[in-house]
Parts: C-alpha cells; sequence; structure tokens
C-alpha cells in the first residue's frame, strides 16, 4: 500500500509543469502557496501573533500537555513559502506532539538577503526566552531551508550566550548552499521536485556576493558543538539527501546526540504528504516523541534517547 | 549521572595497558576475553549448537515471543572475539527483544583469512533458512567488524540468491577496511579504544593480500540495494564513527531504509556497558525494539518505522 501511496506521490510531483522560463519570484511563491498549502488540521486553532518583531501564526492543539513551545522555520528556498504554506504540517506536528507551535514569517530573498533570515530566527527565539518560558520547555524544527535556517538560529543563539533549546528535529534540511552533495548529481531525475539549476538559483538570491559556504548559510560546514540533541529525517529521493547525511555526520563528530532517518522512495519534506502517504504519518509521529521526549517537563529522567541525558543545551562539549 | 559514567568509562578503558611491542594474536585473543566478557544475563539459558557448520552458542531467554530468531555475529576485528566474550551483550538484547538468538563462533583470522568468516556467515544464515525459519521471522545484528560481517553476510545472501531477513541492528560497524574515513584521523586521541595502526594491523591479518576495498571486506564501497531496514549505533568517540555515517548515507542512497543513532561521548560499542552505563542499556532497547518492530508476526501492518512498510526484503530496487 505504501509503495503505491509513495509510486503515486512521485507521479504527482513529476506532473508538474516545467517552463522553458524560470517563473519569476513573484509566481513561484503563488504556486507554491497553491501547491502545498494545508489547512491547520481540525482542532488546532490558529492566531496571527509577532515574534522578533516579524509577523507569526500561532498553532495550538485542543490537547496541550505542559509548558512546552515549539519554534517552527518553514522551507522555500529562503525564498517562498510562510507559515501559512506550512499551517498543515506544522499544525499536525504540534497536535501529534501536544505542544503550542508558533511559526514565523521570516524576511525572504532577494528583497531581505542572508543573514536577514538568521536575524529574525533568532530574533524569535530570544522573544520566546523573553517571555519566561525556559530553554528546556522549548523545541525547534524546520524543514528544507527552514532546516538550515534552524540549525542557524541554533548556531546564532550559540554565539549571542544564549542557552540552547531541549531538542531540534529538522525535515530534508538543506544544508550546504554551495552543492557541493554527491546526492545532487547521483539523484538527478530520481528527486521528482528539485534538480541542480533550481536549488543554484535559490542560493543566489538568497546569498547574492556573500560566501555560500558561511557557517549560517551552510552549517554542514559549521561547528555544531553544544547543540541539542538532532533529529534529520530525509527522503532517499533526494538531491539534498547528501545535506542532511554530512549534517547529521558532522553533528555527530561534534558530540551532538543525533538520530538520522532516511526514508527510501520518499521525496523531499515527504511530511507534507501526512493523511495520504503513511511514512509522512510516521514520520511526523516519531519526530512528535523525539521532541517532547526530550523536553524537561516531560519525564525529567527518562528521555527518548538516554535516561539520565542532559535535556537542555546545557552540556558542555567535551573537546 | 551518565556524563559521569561516561567519563569513568573513558577513564577505564583509557588505564588499559599499552606496551611498546605488538602482544601476539594468542595474547590478544585472552586479553580481550578476559577485559569484555560477562556472563549472560539472569534468565537467559544458554547452550552450545552447531550452525553452518561452526559452533554456536544459543541464548534463550525466559520469555519469548512468537517464532522471531535473531542471528548475531560478534565483534574483534577478524581476530578475536567469540560468542562467549559477546554472551552479555547479546543476551541482554535478546532478552530485550523477546527473541531467541544464535551467536556464530565463525572463523577467525588469521588462520581462516577472507572471506572465511563471510562465508560462515552465510553458511549460519542458510541453515536457519534450511531448518524452516522464516526470512520474515530472522534479524540480524553485530558489532565491530561483526557488524560489518553482518552487512557482508546480508550482501552475500542477495547474491546467493536468498531472501533478505526482516531487519538489521549492527553497532559501531566497522565498515572501511581501506581506513579512509575522517575520523580515523579527527577522533586520534579521542578514542579510548583505538588507533589507526589496531585497526591496520586487524586489517593486515584478515585480509593479507585481498582487496581492502572488497564490498564484502569494506560494505561501505558496496552496492546495497535490496537489503532490509538497517539501524546503525555509534558513539561519538570513535575513530570509526565515520563508518557507521558511511555506512549509514551509502544504505540510504541505496533506497534501504535506515535510522542512524550518533551518541556523543561513547566509545567503541557501548552496548557492552549495559547496566553500568544507561546510554548502553537505551540503546540496546532501543535496538530490541527496532528488530521486533520490523518482525513479520509482530504488529504485520504497524512496523517500527512505517505502517505498511514490506517487513521483509522482497521490495524491489528502485533504481
Amino acid at each position: 500500500m505504501s509503495r503505491q501511496q509513495r509510486d503515486a506521490l512521485d507521479a504527482i510531483l513529476r506532473s508538474a509543469p516545467r517552463g522553458e522560463m524560470r517563473p519569476t519570484v513573484e509566481q513561484q511563491r503563488s504556486g507554491f502557496t497553491a501547491a502545498v498549502s494545508r489547512p491547520a488540521p481540525q482542532g488546532v486553532i490558529t492566531r496571527q501573533t509577532v515574534l522578533g518583531g516579524r509577523p507569526a501564526l500561532e498553532l495550538e492543539p485542543a490537547a496541550v500537555s505542559g509548558p512546552g513551545r515549539l519554534l517552527y522555520l518553514h522551507g522555500g528556498g529562503y525564498v517562498i513559502g510562510s507559515p501559512q504554506t506550512h499551517a498543515g504540517m506544522v499544525g499536525e506536528l504540534a497536535r501529534r506532539a501536544g505542544l503550542r507551535a508558533v511559526s514565523v514569517d521570516y524576511r525572504l530573498a532577494p528583497e531581505h538577503p542572508f543573514p536577514a533570515a538568521v536575524d529574525d530566527g533568532l530574533a524569535a527565539y530570544r522573544d520566546l526566552l523573553a517571555a519566561g518560558i525556559e530553554p528546556q520547555d522549548i523545541v525547534m524544527a524546520g524543514d528544507s531551508a527552514g532546516g538550515g535556517l534552524t540549525i542557524a538560529t541554533l548556531l546564532a543563539a550559540r554565539q549571542a550566550g544564549l542557552p540552547q533549546p531541549a531538542a531540534v528535529a529538522v525535515f530534508s534540511p538543506w544544508g550546504d548552499l554551495t552543492l557541493a552533495g554527491g546526492s545532487i548529481r547521483s539523484k538527478e531525475g530520481i528527486d521528482p521536485i528539485f534538480i541542480e539549476a533550481d536549488l543554484r538559483a535559490y542560493a543566489d538570491l538568497y546569498l547574492g556576493a556573500a560566501d555560500r559556504a558561511h557557517p549560517l548559510a551552510s552549517p554542514v560546514f559549521a561547528d555544531l558543538t553544544g547543540l541539542p540533541p538532532l533529529l534529520v529525517q530525509v527522503g532517499a529521493n533526494e538531491v539534498l539527501l547528501d545535506d542532511a547525511v554530512r549534517l547529521a555526520g558532522r553533528a555527530g563528530a561534534d558530540d551532538v546526540e543525533v538520530t538520522l532517518e532516511i526514508g527510501p522512495g520518499l521525496p523531499h519534506v515527504f511530511q507534507h504528504h501526512y493523511g495520504r502517504l503513511d511514512e509522512a504519518d510516521a514520520a511526523l509521529e516519531r519526530a512528535a516523541r523525539f521532541l517532547t521526549g526530550h523536553l524537561a517537563a516531560d519525564h525529567p529522567t527518562t528521555g527518548y534517547l538516554t535516561a539520565g541525558h542532559p535535556a537542555a543545551g546545557g552540556s558542555e562539549p567535551v573537546r
């Protein structure tokens, strides 16, 4: 059954028209909104708010337990997407985790190039802390460019001397804007969504003349020491597969607790397809359990991975 | 607490005497037996048997559910170790999984160089099938060299036209006998057990003049298409860290369902230290759940990772 679901999804994704001319940024934004957006799930209340000086979407599931908070950064190549396009997936994650979520409308390129998005991510996190929410009650997540941005936000928080949140989950993270991953070539044609040129166009719009290997743009090249427990989920049918593998390997080498999950036959941010693709539901469920398992309020001595492992980011790096 | 456990373990491992002269193979074998061996846990009955023409140790937990069987291949650089040295850890895994286990005393180098160990692994698996055990009721596991050997056995089984088992878990697998992993150098001195020369000596004894990059010796270079769902666990304080990361990445790229777990501050095959290191118990528990979650008899439609994902290795490769 799931094999049929995956094949059907692959066919749908491949059927998207790919014109001779590159669409304008505005066309890409409206096309993405039409293609991806799903409403927040039933029982998840949404409301507009402001966080770190940016508009944001709050998502509150009916069953919320504890003070935990999920800070989410959406994907879209740093150029497209919004909390609205991701309300379905983020709402579904929040619902499964029983966590209040807030999804930030960070500034997009090319109007606001690097590091505007990182500044907005950091400002949002800082605002949560300023509101009195304990870092060990905060978890973060993001997908695609939002996954890379989530890691960059954690690095910026570390640099600013802020405590780390309790855990972080990233779906199909874009971690290398130099596009040096081997899967950029080896998965060309297998990936039903992206080819290298698409990613290069986004990187050009976001970075302009900035260094594509900057650790806040390409965290696979960063020192990730001190980051909280990290879950990385990725599909095998992705040119960005190696971004996920290298991010996990880099984080592990820097003494971060890491879980990497690679799902065969799955496309970029397959979690969007919950409710119609079994792997999407299962992945969101595991992500929800990973995040809540590391919250301080939830089982203080029996975390998701290790009993007694510090849930917050206060552990000193070993090296 | 766990941080103290990890530091204490690290100090103990570092205190092992390292003489000027390389110990003989016999000295290494007896030293390893003295240092590592733990008896099977209480309630796990052991008996000597024969599998694939080799001596083997059966481990039967008190609470066994279903027809599932765990085939285990111990570590020790293809030169040292035995089912006896690993009776504790394998018994603990079997107990947590509720599975009958059999741990094979495959032939060791230098008396029996490559591919003797692979031949014995394959013969053991073939014998289980010949005994009428269904492949979807079999799971495999191994640590260190036994982890690499476990993957090699699956590749040999594929080559022989045999069906794959339901799932496989490897702990700190040695997947690259060319020693090309970046962590061979970057984790030197951080790894409290191994330096490159130790591994090179084992590779020399096992391979002699054979190709160190042979896919059955160094599965990080193999085409892993068709392998069953794979769990890889590794410590961050390992020169073999990158073997685990590359094996996971390679398997994922070849459309194998993969979970990789990297544990900060942990040494090679830290699972040996269950009962005195929280991470070891937690890792064995997750491995047990991973393996049983993929058994056909256990929840046929709700596996560990994905509802509806085929538990057996019958799925055709996508490429």
